[in-house]
């Protein structure tokens, strides 16, 4: 059995950034196979009372996460910019990146648009800008902005965000294996590869 | 100038029994001297609008953190059973330590304490429990506990954990260094370890 994990991230989310852009090469080295599952944390954060991101909620919290987001993104040698207003509306953005994982480009889309957003701090929250990170990619953003409008996109990311939650899903990037296992943040990416290729090996 | 570390640690933390338990080895590779600083996050989360854990607080999160806590003490080779009630009432075992690090038994109190709870899941609460973990270690637990009951130790617990509220530490552990960066967490150690001797070696 091929060892998988679930990659469950948030346009919006700092630590999914880094997720993002360092998964793929630590997956392929330990032979891994990664589902990538973006979700809203919007209505996850409203269930617990929170209408806004928790770093914006507990500035003690907040402070440390940019200074830390700051020092691991020059450890990783990322850029790194702060995007204004943090968290961005990232719905159109998911509705996007759903459409997107149908074709061959789907996470070279998802990698692109985190770059936008924290890598040169630009917005995320509208068709053009959300265009302008298709057209870099050479895909012309009209269709894919069109398909992400559909009804049955809006429905897989309504579907997506509840089976999230239903998992236990409380925060972003989270990873979730086969046999139930649930590994919160970028620094957990490492030990839940290990599980999933321990798991997928016991089997 | 030598490198150092401020390890500001709250008994009840489950993440800061794993700092406590790693960090003196990988401190001493290092070359970096760590201050222990206990303190109470009682206060830090009340001003916050917390009455008790964030852990209890939002339950996904908390039933996250055990079963996290559960794969590293089994990743990092440490026993592990959870106490109960958690969060313990700390009050007393920071007056003892803060009278205990006056001592050269002082982090091995620390130590001990942390196994009594996490390790072996026995309540930390009350003078019987703490007398427990000194006499275990062969110290005479009366004039430790008396001292720890003082003005002057009840006035330090109070002014220290003051001095994290102004540094900004907002949960445990936290890990600060003399140019003023925080980093929070037990897996930020390593980063914070590395941070604290290039600083030093630069300066």
């Amino acid at each position: 059995m091929r060892a998988s994990l679930d990659f469950w991230y948030e346009f919006a989310s700092t630590y999914s950034y880094l997720a993002a852009m360092r998964i793929e090469a630590l997956a392929r080295e330990k032979g891994v196979g990664v589902a990538w599952r973006p979700f809203l944390l919007g209505p996850i954060f409203k269930a617990q009372g929170w209408e806004t991101s928790p770093f914006n909620l507990f500035p003690a919290k907040g402070r440390n996460m940019w200074r830390d987001l700051e020092r691991s993104c020059a450890e990783l040698k990322l850029p790194f910019r702060r995007p204004d207003p943090f968290p961005q509306n990232s719905l159109l953005a998911a509705r996007v990146a759903l459409a997107a994982l149908d074709q061959p480009w789907g996470e070279d889309f998802c990698r692109a648009l985190f770059c936008a957003q924290f890598a040169e701090g630009r917005r995320i929250d509208d068709a053009a800008a959300v265009g302008d990170v298709l057209a870099r990619l050479k895909i012309e953003p009209q269709p894919v902005l069109a398909a992400a409008q559909s009804d049955a996109i809006k429905a897989r990311l309504r579907a997506q965000t509840e089976e999230a939650q239903r998992l236990g899903v409380f925060g972003a990037p989270i990873f979730t294996t086969a046999d139930g296992e649930l590994f919160w943040g970028n620094d957990r990416l490492e030990p839940a590869l290990r599980w999933a290729k321990t798991a997928a090996e016991c089997r």
